[in-house]
């Protein structure tokens, strides 16, 4: 394992220390500090993060290909079913595959030849700030918001259904936050907007909010459709046709079933060459078996089957092998994360996603914490860190997950989104050049004194460290009279003040019109429903 | 990288399921399986983490001759100071180093050399029940609880100077804990004692009501006696002759000093043959330079200077490279933990002792937090994670420590101690057993069906994952019929239940006596004072 830094070194190089540019050092409180961090949002930042540090290889060549040959078995055994779409079957079989009623299997070997002669190994995803859009692959991490949960909750409001008014605020919030990348898609499910029609309103508020690169509906082709429609709106025909501006998921339903929903989507997408991350969504011991090299062979089964289809729809269409695997108690039932064995299957499936030269989509905090708590920060650092050392390239749920993914918290969302930031500084690993190296440095201060004063460290003080967005580190009498308030109740007021002094990113208003007319027609086409 | 598993493993094996052993999964709550997983501390557990995954390599081989070179650098030009112990300094001197008033002077790889042409590689460090003696070296990791609190926090009684009674009762809940491997050593200050003499309780205290290894006194060369003379009493003369039974840290006074205090302690232990992690402590930007490169060449100047003094007063004797190496608010001059900044230094300390042969001390669940709450365990799994994936082989503060060290807290305690839990699965890497693969569980269950009840499930269901000891994975329902407790609550409890069912391992009465009479004459040997 090697840093892949590039900058020049030296040892004991000299330095040419900057000693006329020393600022005197500012005694400066916690808080100022936060939101002076939130605010260098306004001035470039990284669109995403390029890894400076390698993943980590949990398991051996012969590992792998103990994986590799299981899942091989299970789909030239077992096979995968593709339900309620017949046409995936004929494509399947035109290319090789046995097909018998709604099950294809696959011989040794066919699904893996299929990706890696097509499969692009990284691509770009636009937003509409041409500044924001993401290159999806290789050494780069992409980090999106929770995505999917029912209900909300803030420290105010509690545990609540999610609202439309609730989803723009959060976009809001997170087109703030200086360590996202990405809009993300159904940042809470807006419950009081029909099943069947609100999909519109949140690919609007995405495309009107935010100026980053977002999701596409993920259920059915329909509304895939009008995903693509919408950005087509938002970016011109022309550049969609040959962009991806658009990213989804497509889940099996493991084990070893694609539903016409999920492929119905998927099919719309590929064909438009617009990213979609195949992703076995998986809780080991219910939906596959209950150890972690049992789940990977039926992950890596299911995503190589799906990623086969979706290359033989359109060879060469941007696509990512998802891996979502989590465990459950096996003494309640219920879901858990931030598991041990989570982090062992993240790992391994980075690995797995390399071999077959696809970029690796994954999740990140997740938690089954009621509350943003010490629970959730431990199960949502221990989770999103092994995501990024899985090097994987798109990381969703990256912030606000509660609840097993029933709730999007506005605090956890800000408490998480400092993770982001230190992991983000974490994987530009260590510099090496002679003014880091500070040699000089050490020489001025010598044995017994400090390093306050030194000329190095003021002319470095203000970049030398990652600023913290949620931490409070002041002495517990400073922290007193601030309040003494826990993460959460800081949390709090700083989506507050995101929300606030939330920037505007505009939106061209013929655009925007355009955009409104498009989904007031597709609204008038059919009666609100209450199911998909 | 790679995993060091040594199982067999197979493709496709059959497995051979134990069918008639399939006991019916139950419904259970929560909360019992928790108390379940603590009580299996009864039962066998390992002594200490053995690695099955390979530790982070951050810096290339070129990066970490550069840190070399200047920590030889370091030594030469600037040296280090031994102050306030002549014999030190003509030890050093009878060496080859050139000593100038107080100062040391190294010529480049001198240190190295010695240290590399003595200290262990590994070692034991025996605790009286045998079952608890830890290896420290290799692919071991020994967690130790928080160290030098004079604070103690919990949810009733708040934030208060720490007693010998919160001593005592913090001992007991440690030895309780399945997940911690060491009861540590200053675990609060109880300053209700005379400064002068509560090393003497507190040793007392270690080894009446634990039966694991435990640290000395780290302060002056009396203390450290004191610690000889009772672990003689404890194990007996001739087997402390010959065994390491006592651990203690040796911190510089960093940049480049290490004084009396430190020094005399460690020469005392040296000399018996008891083990000393030679540790500099720093905040970048107040005592090295406030970067990673910087405070790295320091660290390991510091190190390699009093390792090398520890091997010329004993050759052989147990030692350990210490890196306690965090970083502070330039902002507000607050000291940081948990930060990617501190991450970094931790795995190239790692790097940088293996290449020296001997192994890693370092910190672990560090936060600059004032509550159990989100923030600590942001920054304490992110601190603990990267002590582990850096190879540390023991790691001190592994549970508890809050408020940049100010405060041990119960509660953390216990969130912490399942962290502990969680990496130790972790770290015991995939099974790749036949059984462990699973293809006829997948066989069994088929597409679309599920594998709750499958008979490979069913024999496995017990011990298939991690059970945690602070989670609540519960449904919303669930959890608010059981009082809607976060993580601190719910911790809050389980350190009363393990006060409350604290197996005694009993001390021989005589053995007891002894100690006792040996505290009562030190303690009549000078009035007591309220400082050290």
């Amino acid at each position: 394992m090697s840093n892949g830094a590039s900058r020049p070194i030296e040892a004991g190089a000299n330095e040419s220390m900057t000693k006329g540019a020393a600022k005197p050092q500012r005694q400066r409180r916690g808080r100022r500090a936060r939101h002076a961090a939130i605010a260098s949002e306004q001035g470039p930042r990284a669109p995403y993060i390029n890894r400076q540090i390698a993943a980590i290889d949990i398991l051996t060549e012969e590992g792998l290909s103990v994986i590799e040959a299981n899942a091989d078995t299970i789909l030239r055994e077992i096979g995968m079913e593709f339900r309620g779409d017949p046409e995936l079957l004929d494509i399947l079989k035109d290319a090789g595959a046995d097909i018998k009623g709604e099950r294809a299997r696959f011989e040794p070997g066919m699904a893996r030849q299929i990706i890696l002669s097509s499969a692009p190994k990284s691509f770009t995803q636009h937003a509409r700030n041409p500044a924001n859009s993401v290159v999806i692959g290789g050494s780069s991490t992409v980090l999106a918001p929770s995505w999917g949960p029912p209900f909300v909750h803030d420290l105010e409001g509690g545990r609540r259904y999610a609202t439309i008014e609730d989803f723009r605020k959060l976009v809001k919030i997170h087109q703030m936050l200086p360590h996202l990348h990405h809009s993300g898609g159904v940042v809470c499910e807006p419950v009081d907007l029909p099943a069947n029609k609100r999909h519109l309103d949140m690919l609007y508020t995405h495309m009107r909010y935010s100026d980053r690169a977002f999701f596409g509906a993920l259920i059915g082709a329909e509304r895939a459709q009008h995903s693509v429609d919408m950005a087509k709106i938002l970016f011109g025909e022309e550049f969609v046709a040959e962009n991806c501006v658009l990213y989804a998921v497509s889940n099996t339903n493991a084990p070893l079933v694609l539903d016409s929903a999920m492929s119905g989507a998927l099919k719309t997408y590929a064909r438009n060459n617009q990213a979609v991350a195949c992703t076995p969504w998986t809780l080991a011991g219910a939906m596959s078996p209950c150890t972690v090299a049992g789940t990977l062979a039926q992950v890596l089964a299911e995503a190589l089957a799906t990623l086969a289809l979706l290359q033989l729809i359109n060879p060469g269409a941007p696509c990512l092998m998802g891996s979502f695997a989590s465990t459950m108690s096996m003494q309640s039932g219920a879901p858990t994360f931030g598991t041990p064995e989570a982090a062992k299957m993240v790992l391994a499936s980075g690995q797995l996603a390399r071999r077959l030269g696809v970029p690796l989509h994954t999740v990140g905090t997740l938690s089954a914490s009621k509350l943003p708590d010490g629970q959730a920060e431990q199960e949502g650092t221990l989770g999103l860190t092994m995501a990024m050392l899985a090097g994987a390239n798109f990381i969703n749920h990256a912030t606000g997950w509660l609840e097993g993914g029933l709730v999007t918290s506005y605090e956890k969302t800000i408490i998480d989104a400092d993770l982001c930031g230190k992991l983000a500084s974490f994987f530009e690993g260590i510099d090496l050049s002679a003014e880091a190296q500070a040699l000089d440095a050490i020489r001025e201060v010598g044995p017994g004194s400090h390093f306050l004063g030194s000329s190095h460290t003021q002319a470095h003080f203000a970049d030398a460290f990652y600023t913290s967005i949620a931490s409070d580190s002041n002495s517990f009498e400073q922290w007193q009279a601030d309040g003494g308030l826990d993460a959460a109740e800081r949390a709090n007021k700083t989506w507050k003040h995101l929300l606030d002094t939330y920037q505007d990113p505009g939106l061209d208003p013929a655009v925007d019109e355009a955009l409104q007319a498009y989904m007031a027609k597709r609204k008038e086409e059919k009666p609100d429903a209450d199911f998909y």
